[in-house]
């Protein structure tokens, strides 16, 4: 992996270090965000940079750099891993201050750490995989990437004892998203994805899949379904940015379609990898 | 404040840090617990001690010391702060391993911090506060005390800024807690407060009070109240383990009872000061 860009200073990871007084640390009083580049390359950086702009401003914390100082910050961490193709890691809290207290003082200066670190994008369409229907039981505005991630891993934990690779989670019935995805279905060839609201986290992929779709013909609503509609779907995939378009074959002992990736789900996929700038068909 | 104790070493505030690939500052994946001190002695050990083992069980993170030896530690804190008297605080996280992955590898080493600050424990019965009427957005296992706790930070952060002093919480129109105490009612000379399920933190005060309420001869019922109930309450007031029992004289517009410090609040809050083993009535 990359160096670790903190608080303006480029540093081993295995010496990075924070205050045990970041609010980060204390509280979960802060926020991050994840964006792939492709050699060297970055994907749809305005909407990852917007995206980090409304979690910082929804948590009202100051955003430390404009955003050419931030495109400068990963692009310097991304050439750091092999053929730059990375994913950036950035997080930013609140700042540190002692003795602990639940209100900040309102002068505190952020804490700002990236990384980066390698990653393969997928060349193909993967194999589907298994997932784990789990009731949501985290907060209710998970439309802010924060890094109050406690409820998240111990869904992610729990599916993955379970023998899925990731949660689908619902909410009285209704489906939400995973632990660090979001989630498509497919019915009678039409694509159905939970809206944006403050129960998702609405992803830059999953926006560019609804996009590419829409462009490949299929009609696609973002509508609440149930479970009843997610376990009788024709196909489903999730999407994330480092998993791109993944085809979920098995939820818990339930079948999707036949289990194999479905006729929309590649269409789907193969258009998203076409749609890629700095496509790698070429390699 | 004293100084901080961290994995087996005793440091400067100023110069205690751990990594930025720890768990509990990438993703809230550990615990707390806070305990007062009087002058040397610390009250209900066992209660706080068996929270913090509760906790850990939740979350799956091994304790890394011995129910003495975190007396020991403890006792050593608060020993550094005047006469004793100190808030301790102990927080856990799963330790720390880079690259970031959402699923923790299963051998870290916990890493463990924990500080004193001086408390004055209070000697009377606080004057009445305002708190304000927020809709509760925490996840579904408050039960736990975790560090995960942007959401107590916003609400908080929001009741400050309506002028309260604390929010009171509800789902639905039922109510919860606050942010960081637990709320009761009285109404006909009936006291309650809602029940220690998985949506309130069960306060070691909290049960302490139900305790010291019924030994006075008062009715405690352990139920859930709505909004409405609240608002017509004929007192009010909250309690943790440094503001004790703290009453509350208004709520957001609507004042509760006259607003002053009701007869079976002040009758609770002083039975609560005579029960603590170490009185301070003595100073």
């Amino acid at each position: 992996m990359s160096q670790v860009f903190l608080n303006g200073h480029w540093l081993r990871p295995e010496e990075a270090a924070v205050s045990v007084f970041d609010r980060g640390f204390l509280f979960a009083d802060g926020m991050y965000e994840v964006m792939p580049f492709y050699r060297g390359h970055v994907l749809l950086f305005a909407k990852h940079y917007a995206r980090l702009e409304r979690s910082l401003k929804a948590l009202e914390i100051p955003n430390p750099y404009s955003e050419d100082e931030w495109l400068s910050i990963c692009q310097t961490l991304a050439e750091q891993v092999p053929d730059a193709n990375a994913i950036i890691y950035i997080q930013i809290t609140r700042g540190a201050e002692y003795p602990r207290q639940h209100l900040p003082s309102p002068d505190l200066e952020p804490t700002v750490m990236a990384t980066a670190t390698h990653w393969t994008p997928p060349a193909t369409t993967a194999l589907p995989v298994r997932t784990e229907l789990l009731e949501d039981i985290r907060w209710l505005r998970c439309d802010i990437k924060s890094i109050s991630l406690l409820g998240n891993i111990m869904l992610k934990r729990e599916a993955s004892r379970l023998g899925g690779f990731e949660p689908v989670l619902h909410r009285a019935g209704r489906v939400t998203e995973g632990a660090s995805c979001n989630y498509f279905i497919v019915k009678d060839e039409v694509v159905y994805t939970p809206p944006a609201d403050e129960l998702i986290l609405g992803g830059v992929t999953r926006d560019w899949v609804i996009q590419v779709a829409k462009e490949a013909g299929l009609e696609v609503r973002e509508e609440a379904f149930s479970v009843a509609e997610l376990m009788s779907a024709d196909e489903c995939f999730l999407t994330s940015s480092t998993r791109e378009v993944q085809p979920v074959g098995q939820i818990g002992d339930n079948q999707i379609g036949n289990g194999q990736i479905g006729p929309v789900t590649e269409r789907i996929a193969t258009a998203f990898r076409a749609s890629r700038p700095y496509s790698l068909s070429e390699e």
